[in-house]
């Protein structure tokens, strides 16, 4: 496509990079802020510009906050013994959303992926070790997606823990049948799955709300 | 959702403001621009403001443009008797890749719309019947959406042109079945005005490439 532009061009351009969008939708979008006041697209770049140079990662857990360390891991009233490992700060947010979960987390940014040229080095795995290291910590969650690469990087991680002196205790998040789900529709590996890790029915109905 | 960051909630929010996209794709996209090099989120933060405060409009035609009259209208070549009428830069762009059109355009900037609470003066309506009257023109074909706005916005600017002392032809782009769709799937509507709008068949087959 020509454009009439260059400026319009070059803003195409720039917003058609993002995942998910392309070409067509961001002409639509550079439209859309030319008919809205300048002051929304001061904003909207300003905001991309700062979150990219000022946002930091908490030290201890690797998730997205503006201090050194995060409002989870400087809260005294959790359990600081038990580790959530997640992909990235997505997977912290639906997990607090439960408000189920009084442990600590762990975020890895992404999970090891031959495909995507994701190896051990590019995620927060030595950070994790050395955090197991020279923290008392009795057991460690993996929370992955329940994928290839999300099974590479347990088996990674669960290796290279088991290899520690101090090695904690390691737990995967359930797979099952989702509450709502029709047994019918399930696939089979995690019906089975959901067969094999069955939970004594008392303990079911006191989960139940 | 509770963000870890305000830099982050900035940014969501932000993002989340365009047309389209919610907080949960604002999200994906503020974690991405995070795992990609600064320069990528410089550059996009650079071409929204750019493209926001030095984009210009063509004074004849108002269609975007970086001087202050466009490629189109600085075109000897094409024929300035003849003004199609269109609701914004995509439609141009639209007619432009056809490779049939030869005259020029004018870019109204939408189209009237009661519910939307655009009125005749937020639109070029007014620039147009100073350059119907200051330029010789021979005929102003209307190519506005097939939408009751549209149509309120071509009977508005029916009427108005009408009333000039040097009033141009008035003609539509033609609805009728599109090419390679099948008559059993047209609405009624748009079949009517294709019979009643039919067209001498030789000068059909001579459109056919």
């Amino acid at each position: 496509m020509e454009y009439s532009s260059k400026l319009l061009s070059e803003i195409v351009d720039e917003i058609a990079k993002l995942p998910g969008i392309g070409k067509r939708t961001a002409l639509r979008l550079a439209l859309y802020l030319l008919k809205q006041p300048e002051a929304q697209s001061e904003q909207l770049s300003q905001a991309i510009i700062r979150f990219r140079k000022e946002v930091k990662h908490c030290k201890i857990c690797h998730n997205i906050s503006d201090k050194d360390v995060c409002d989870i891991c400087s809260d005294e009233r959790r359990n600081h013994a038990l580790v959530c490992v997640v992909e990235d700060i997505r997977d912290v947010m639906a997990i607090e959303s439960t408000g189920e979960y009084n442990g600590v987390y762990h975020v890895l940014g992404g999970k090891i992926s031959p495909i995507e040229g994701v190896g051990p080095a590019d995620l927060t795995i030595e950070q994790l070790l050395q955090r197991i290291k020279n923290y008392q910590i009795d057991e460690i969650i993996f929370a992955m997606s329940a994928t290839v690469d999300g099974d590479t990087t347990n088996f990674y991680l669960y290796r290279k823990i088991s290899e520690l002196p101090n090695s904690p205790g390691i737990s995967t998040i359930a797979r099952g049948i989702a509450v709502g789900e029709e047994l019918e529709y399930a696939d089979e590996i995690t019906l089975a799955r959901s067969i094999l890790n069955r939970v004594p029915f008392e303990k079911s109905i006191k989960q139940n709300k």
